[in-house]
């Protein structure tokens, strides 16, 4: 496999082309930004740390029978995916109130919620990546009906896995964000990454009563230091993979 | 039926309770507002033109098979409605991209849209009225999933034969506001008003290919007097139910 032209390169990954029309190289960098990037910097190990995370947490998602653009792990920063047309929507799913969704309506961060909550936003940092529902979606052409309810259902899999996952390495799914696509052959698939960076989650070894925060609100909110964090979370992982025998690309 | 004790005092209107529990008076004010209460103005005789203009289109609903909160006009300012218990809703029906829409998403006002949009937001001035989904609603405890599908159900109703109402009297109707409620014997209906002041309304006779504001955005966007405007839509209204043989209240 052959590493081209670069086609992207977002706040936490550059995109590039390779020989193959269905396949991208993905390199994680090491920068880590919030509030839409108004806050910015370089920590070093996030790029490793986050490539190795979403490599583990695809894996045990296809074990569980969740597909995702996941091909290969081929260095430190690096991974190939499959290419895919990406629908501009950030993907948000939401088990406990917290972040924006605990301000926007006034809610204690912490409270459980009667039902998961599916919230999409429009992917456009111009426009602040406005909150959307099922009809704007449809009706602003971003996705079809088919389409949006393909991806809703693959949202609410990844969802119910990923609970699975943390749970068994004790740690709270508070919410996560993931985007999704689709391939030259049309076949709609979980994309992006999942890690730290874009889910939240707290400890439950921790037994405090606190928040324990395992996840990039330690950098948004200035708690403390992300890498000892995402190292844990990698461990656990890792660790639970190799309980279940799943065996890492 | 008597006047008792004042219930409520909103922006527009003021609810007293009567000596039927099950019916409140509801008194319309000549204050207008934008801007959740930013700006605001007394204008003469808007209570009474929105009180009449209410009255003619839940009346015109009616005969459309689409019933609400509206029981009888009683004075120039004054109405009787069915008390109710009210979702903390601002349900928006939106038919082109305008106002707030438009901005959120960057697209030009005046975009026709693929399909109706269905918006809801919790009614709380506190928290500026934030948007919410399905989910949101449901998770927060806002409407159960039985209840939400009905207000759903009744505010696409509601649009379709206000679609009907507005193209005969040729203005387009581009977006509006509802409020539902629940009466005492569980029964969910429209409530509060539809005026000028909760629909975007423009003139399809003008022709000149400007928009013509016939709707509160004259006061909101300080473009003119709101009442010929109003007046122009009470008379449209008027004798397009004595056209259709509509009785009024």
């Amino acid at each position: 496999m052959e590493k081209l032209d670069k086609l992207y390169e977002g706040k936490a990954k550059k995109l590039y082309a390779t020989d193959d029309p269905d396949v991208l190289w993905v390199e994680y960098m090491n920068q880590a930004t919030a509030g839409n990037g108004a806050k910015k910097a370089q920590i070093d190990g996030k790029g490793s740390l986050n490539n190795r995370i979403t490599s583990v947490i695809f894996d045990l998602l296809k074990a569980r029978g969740v597909d995702s653009h996941f091909i290969d792990h081929i260095s430190d920063t690096e991974q190939l995916v499959r290419r895919m047309d990406m629908y501009p929507l950030e993907i948000i799913m939401r088990n406990t109130a917290a972040g924006s969704f605990a301000q926007r309506y006034g809610v204690e961060e912490g409270t459980e919620l009667k039902k998961p909550i599916l919230e999409f936003c429009v992917k456009d940092d111009d426009l602040g990546d406005p909150f959307i529902n099922d009809d704007g979606i449809v009706a602003l052409g971003l996705a079809s009906e088919d389409e949006l309810a393909e991806i809703s259902r693959q949202a609410r899999a990844v969802n119910d896995a990923l609970k699975d996952i943390f749970s068994k390495i004790d740690v709270q799914l508070v919410d996560f964000k993931i985007e999704e696509g689709k391939t030259s052959d049309g076949t709609i698939l979980l994309a992006d990454e999942i890690t730290p960076d874009t889910c939240r989650l707290w400890d439950l070894k921790d037994g405090s009563g606190q928040i324990e925060h395992l996840d990039k609100d330690l950098f948004r909110r200035d708690l403390g230091n992300i890498i000892p964090a995402y190292e844990e979370i990698l461990d656990r992982l890792t660790a639970l993979a190799n309980e279940e025998g799943v065996e890492l690309r």
